[in-house]
């Protein structure tokens, strides 16, 4: 049921782009109790960084608690006129709501710039985990010379597996696109999968690409994908203090540099990067905490994109409905009812319903109003991993997708015990 | 911990006050699959009415989806300028988003009327159930004859039972308070228990009285309450298409008419309002569905009472918190981050946290930073089923509380398969 793989796929995350190098440890921010020198871990911290410089585009959460890593990395774009060369990640803690937050997040920058000699303003930070528990820098200190020499090209997956948290699953995406006869790759990573709700960015992502593309056209791209992508994703209603994303273009594929919105090689541009983040952010929606579902709600027949969104999401993030899917109930009243709550105007009694998936589709509401259906048909469809919803509101040529995922008892003991 | 109990407390529910009538029966709504003659089944339509013609304000759902009832009842309160004498309300149908629901809604009414020989605008209706399955007539027209011949002063709990779905307990409060010394009773019933998430009124919500109160102060008075009350409660974030507060005051009492704002009667009469909507509302949200703890987000310090109310809100809706109080984890990060998503503006590196129980309490967060606190002693307060959360701005006098409850295994549970 995938619709986003018009592009030739490649292996590599965010190493797939020429010139790209990454790297993951594990370095013990978070020591179990349990912990004996045999224990085997996952890793927890990561580096990756462009043999050239990079022009930057970063989108950070809307919350207005924000981690003290995006107040770093945001004021390093600040000062270096968006470039960057390197990004630190570590996992297991959030380093927000700590009095020493911005100090740290500073020093893990410092850090990666003295060991690779490069400016501090040029390394970007990101931290991901339990809020509000100061993090040690000491086992940071001490992984730091390890992950810069580790630094190799084909180190992706180190690093995709060290952003993750509560993920059951490394998310990576890369794909090849062709610029004036050459040959350019996007690829990215991301990690979900809990406190996940649009307003922007949604978690860590990161993306790179050598396609040569100015910095303003970088961030153009990415705010604009970002809203149709991340921006329309749901696990669990709560936006995190720490959702980022950074894009980062090191010029190394040999096209002439994207410079304006008028140039075909944009929309061959944008493309590539609406299908990678699309791929990740359908990725994220799949390995939602506890998810065994993943839900793709098209509203379609809108008079505005941004209507077609609003309710798409509304659909998405109700809970009622994603514990009816968890329980493969068709209650489609549930939709009609998320609908209806939706900041957005139109006429509910032109609204038409379906469901379906690889199993089939069935139509459950017709003018506002039910329609007669098999419950039996209705149970084959809704046993399948993938479901989608489509509500055509059949006033216009819009439409959007909004993605999320099932609510399931996994959820709430994930979640009801997330700090030990 | 409850707060709301300063007036005395009277036993009866809606028949508390003078004058109130009241019947419940079982007639088989949606016969379950495996029922037998032997079955003993809960009621599921009640008919409750007031020896005198009452003044009567009413408020209802803002979801654009409203049921036929809603409609229905608002039409009839149009026609009678305001006046009502008797309500209808079933369970286990919302009749909402069917083709008849109007129809079948008035019908409703028009039975109740003829068999009470009153005018049919003088009869409102409500129901809550499943949405989009057609309402079944016969039962309902069988019933009707029964009800009116059972009415009876004492009967409140026998309506209180009919109008439960997934409620495991009746809600009913009521409290006596004097004006012009002349003894009022004011006292009401609720329904839950998911679908809640206010916009108003959440679920049904019926209150009479015997105070003497002029049609436009009653409704003064329930818009003003409903804000406060009603409106501060979330279980699931999903506004209800049905929702709707009915307010009869039938003036049976021997008080002067309360006219306007300014007499003293206004404030007592608001009081009693308040008091008895307040714990309604707290029995709601410590029934949520699935809910084993009551969650109270008392915001204080703010600048202005509608942001108190939206941060409270915040805290109370966020699915992460709710699951860490399940838990009984001091997750207080995601309080913060709940705030930070609030749709207000304050400061928040002046925001303290803390957290209580009738076991004690802790503070864990001060000026938006951690603060060190004993995880046991934690543990030990949130071991009670009945939680506050203490959100201090610190920038201003208003204060609001919002009410929820924990999410469970049990939650997830009752909406997997909410139809069957």
């Amino acid at each position: 049921m995938n619709k986003y793989n018009t592009l030739k796929t490649v292996s590599g995350g965010i190493c797939a782009a020429k010139g790209f190098k990454a790297s993951g440890v594990y370095c013990g921010i978070k020591r179990p109790a349990n912990d004996t020198p045999e224990t085997k871990h996952k890793n927890d911290i990561c580096l990756f960084a462009s043999d050239a410089e990079c022009n930057t585009a970063a989108v950070y959460t809307q919350n207005k608690v924000k981690g003290a890593p995006l107040l770093v990395t945001k004021a390093n774009l600040e000062k270096s006129g968006g470039k960057s060369i390197a990004v630190i990640v570590n996992s297991k803690n959030a380093n927000t709501c700590n009095a020493d937050g911005v100090e740290k997040a500073q020093m893990m920058c410092d850090l990666v710039a003295e060991e690779m000699n490069i400016q501090s303003e040029k390394v970007l930070v990101a931290s991901t985990g339990v809020i509000g528990q100061v993090l040690p820098i000491e086992p940071i200190e001490k992984a730091v010379p390890i992950l810069v020499n580790n630094l190799d090209y084909g180190k992706n997956e180190e690093a995709a597996s060290a952003i993750m948290t509560t993920d059951t699953v490394k998310k990576e995406y890369a794909v090849e696109f062709n610029i004036d006869g050459c040959t350019c790759t996007l690829g990215g990573m991301a990690k979900g999968s809990g406190m996940i709700h649009p307003n922007m960015a949604t978690t860590l992502n990161f993306i790179t690409t050598d396609c040569a593309v100015s910095s303003e056209i970088l961030q153009k791209a990415l705010s604009e994908i970002v809203k149709v992508t991340y921006n329309c994703l749901s696990i669990d209603g709560d936006t995190s203090t720490n959702d980022m994303v950074v894009l980062m273009a090191n010029s190394l594929a040999c096209n002439k540099e994207i410079q304006s919105v008028d140039e075909p090689a944009y929309q061959v541009f944008k493309e590539a990067l609406f299908e990678v983040m699309a791929n990740l952010t359908r990725m994220l929606a799949k390995d939602g905490e506890g998810a065994s579902k993943l839900l793709e709600c098209v509203c379609s027949g809108a008079d505005s994109k941004d209507k077609a969104i609003v309710i798409a999401k509304s659909v998405i993030c109700s809970t009622l409905f994603k514990a009816a899917m968890f329980g493969e109930d068709a209650n489609w009243g549930r939709v009609l009812c998320a609908i209806g709550y939706a900041d957005a105007e139109f006429d509910i009694n032109k609204v038409d319903v379906a469901l379906s998936s690889e199993y089939g589709t069935i139509e459950v509401c017709k003018n506002g109003s039910g329609v007669e259906f098999s419950e039996e048909t209705a149970a084959e469809i809704l046993k399948s991993d993938e479901i989608e919803i489509h509500v055509n509101l059949n006033e216009g040529n819009f439409d959007a997708t909004a993605w999320g995922c099932d609510l399931t008892y996994d959820y709430v003991k994930i979640n009801g015990d997330y700090r030990t």
